[in-house]
């Protein structure tokens, strides 16, 4: 029997750190702080992003794909976004190899030096704006949108598998837009779609809201965001939509004909999400057995386990239990019969558990005597007994259920850990304890700073549904209008 | 009215570049080498790619995802590999940028050079293989079957758009097996898969067989391939899937227990097609009047345009078409319903000719008078009058027909550019002329050398179902127990 895993009470980071390594789905490479994605986790990661897509291309965008590379003089266009990027990018300056000289091996050629530094993307605006200005000439080319699937590279010091690691692979949508109001709109809708997969793909309840000045994408006018909380208090940004006004077209010089006959720059939104929702659904919803995985993205959503002694007993079991794993893909469920012999039941019982599959069914020759089967729900661990005949139907309504659950328990878990709160001192005892806190700000970078550095606790967003309400922000006691969502972060 | 295509006859490569840039399929970034590929060939490109990806899963694959970066050590183990990829790579040495103390911009950091230089992933082998030496331990656990979907950077001094670019996509499959034969086996079966994409997707027959020696893959012990003939008589390696022996397993030292309790290396294959299929698919199928799609890859199958002056007749047409449009969707085909008033239905014809769209239905009102549909094929460039009753059943048969038509067309043209000859004259003078050349050869590299400089044919491929038959090398005059396959090739 394998190690139990570490409880999410005493040890959370270690607790994630094992499932991931446990339930198969990342692990480090020999490249600092770059992952490998094992075939389990990107399962997942596959199933995220056909559900992402299809949402994308609901809402009318199209696919393509952008070089790598950035050329450094493109970083530097924008001044804050080239601020931003600059100081974790990994820097291509040569472009071939050579014999060594004075040894073995193989060594950097002088002679093939680059002219201009070529970044590896952080972000693709800079590259992507440039190219929309051949693509846009008139406002009969917009709204242009645009989105790519992709590899990037921020060359962050300290890394976690999923969360933050040097190279992650993400969607980066770029649309451009004929007037503010549109692009203002776009952001939002993005986000919304973000909310939208987040609470009902990912069992994953969210709070959207703006971000504030300080925390802002390097180069928008404006970054709204979606916000999770984890089980140990600690809030995720999931994602988020950045409006940009007319900062990338300036630079990038994009302009357009508009309908009144006259040059103008394109409004510009972009917005993302990446592996590191992988990170989000681990934390939002697994517990001390392993992985739980909402059924929409499971890999496997319906594991079934024969438990027998001989080879006849297997037989019997197959056969009756065939049809149902036909009944059940038909009905668009994935499911798994395990019959391998290498590995006893029990053995694949912690296993599909630590692998979080939402339904397990076994059956062993006093089921198939009385006609029933045993069904385990991951979520709740619980086990009931249930007649064979209709168990796929039974099934095919559970997951359903399952997927609300999650959704629920999570939502209730959050509720509990939100807190109004209105004094420093009652501020200072609550981050200790985590969970979002609603608390009165003045409004100012300083006080938003200092903070910061007291508690290492940030303004996660300002509700977009926030409401009036008159009080004295916690740290300053100045005068403020309504709260905004403190947290300590991932 | 657009200016009209170069002709094939005229300028074969000036043609290839105006289709690929006026079918809005790709075009040139403004980074070297590197290619933006545009929404609507991306398209196309995804299409291969779910259809790639759905059998590879079939034959038991599964993905996951290994970093962009190779460190230099690694690249530096398999010798041949080394020698293979060192001379194009884009090397990374630096991990920061910061303002420029003489002035403005940025400048690389020289606090931030790394200690061991970074590799852009050329090709994974070396990444993979490190990484199997921990996933890999009794036989149990082979074969390990994986592909991944990614970007790859070959820094090529001679680019052009698809067939050969700086960076490209690909997907590329890394097997590890317990025996010589089960590799050799995957090798062979992942070839199968190739071939069969590539002839009833892509409508492209290819030849199968082996490279010779000196055209193998860096670090291969043998390289299968699929090789294709464009319209201008030359030849287009369109895939490719290595036996890899246990090579990269002896240098990354990827050992297993074997059934009888004794350690041995891995067996390896590694597999893979990139976005040059789409410089193929292009080259294979289209015509003087544009891009012509194989139906099971383009984006939009059918396409149906009103003609009509005023919006009352637009109103009656749509009327009459959005039942077909709800038809052909409930049968699967795509299909698009252009009633944008923007353009005229001239242009549109033209623009979607161009486009490569299988099938265009046209309908004006003397046609929703008496109840038909112009119903244009893009392969044949013919036209009919057809009923409008029970149009949607015709088309979805017709696309099928066409699908068969451009597959037979290509084939019928292999066939009359495949030659037997026998003597030095005569392949030199057929050479000029293009087409695969089947001609003996006397298996040394010199002959194959000189016939290359001599000639730029090189051989494409020894057959996999080659025929014994004894001959003189038509260059050696030694002699030669089969025929080979010559060509110029892209």
């Amino acid at each position: 029997m394998a190690k139990a895993l570490p409880k999410r009470s005493e040890n959370y980071s270690e607790w994630y750190n094992e499932i991931v390594k446990r339930a198969d789905l990342a692990e480090n490479s020999a490249v600092r702080g770059c992952m490998v994605i094992k075939p389990y986790g990107f399962a997942i990661w596959e199933k995220m992003q056909r559900a992402l897509d299809d949402m994308f291309k609901a809402t009318g965008h199209q696919n393509a794909y952008f070089p790598l590379f950035v050329p450094k003089s493109f970083l530097e266009k924008e001044e804050e976004h080239a601020e931003g990027f600059a100081k974790e990018c990994a820097v291509v300056t040569h472009y071939r190899l050579k014999s060594n000289p004075d040894g073995k091996g193989l060594v950097v050629d002088p002679n093939a030096k680059l002219e201009e530094e070529l970044i590896i993307r952080p972000t693709s605006e800079t590259v992507i704006w440039n190219t929309y200005r051949t693509w846009i000439q008139s406002w009969r080319d917009l709204p242009l949108l645009i989105n790519q699937w992709c590899n990037v590279v921020r060359w962050e010091m300290r890394t976690r598998l999923f969360l933050r690691t040097a190279e992650f692979l993400w969607q980066e949508g770029h649309t451009a837009h004929a007037t503010e109001q549109e692009a203002v709109e776009e952001t939002e809708r993005m986000l919304g779609v973000y909310a939208d997969f987040a609470e009902n793909w990912m069992a994953m309840p969210v709070l959207q809201g703006l971000k504030t000045p300080s925390e802002r994408f390097a180069g928008a006018v404006e970054t709204y965001c979606i916000e999770a909380l984890m089980q140990d208090g600690k809030a995720l940004q999931s994602g988020t939509s950045h409006f940009l006004g007319q900062n990338f077209a300036r630079v990038f010089d994009v302009k357009f004909v508009n309908k009144e006959n006259q040059q103008e720059f394109a409004w510009a939104t972009s917005w993302g999400v990446s592996t590191r929702l992988m990170g989000a659904l681990i934390m939002a919803h697994s517990d001390d057995n392993g992985l739980v995985l909402p059924p929409k993205l499971a890999p496997i959503q319906v594991v079934i386990i024969p438990i027998h002694k001989t080879d006849e007993d297997l037989a019997a079991i197959s056969e009756k239990i065939e049809p149902i794993v036909q009944e059940l893909k038909e009905a668009g469920v994935s499911v798994k019969y395990d019959d391998d012999d290498k590995q006893r039941s029990g053995w694949k019982f912690a296993e599909y558990e630590l692998r979080g599959v939402p339904v397990r069914l076994g059956i062993g020759m006093r089921d198939l005597e009385i006609g029933t089967v045993e069904v385990a729900r991951r979520d709740t661990l619980t086990k009931e007994s249930r007649p064979l005949e209709g168990v796929a139907l039974y099934v095919k309504h559970l997951l359903v259920e399952i997927q609300t659950n999650i959704f629920e328990k999570a939502l209730k878990f959050r509720e509990e850990n939100t807190f109004r709160v209105d004094t420093w001192d009652e501020f200072k005892q609550q981050i200790e304890n985590g969970g979002f806190i609603m608390a009165h700000w003045d409004g100012t970078a300083e006080t938003e700073a200092k903070i910061k550095d007291e508690t290492k606790a940030t303004i996660r967003c300002i509700l977009l549904n926030s409401v009036e309400e008159s009080g004295k922000c916690i740290y300053s006691r100045a005068e403020s209008g309504k709260r905004v969502v403190f947290a300590r972060a991932y």
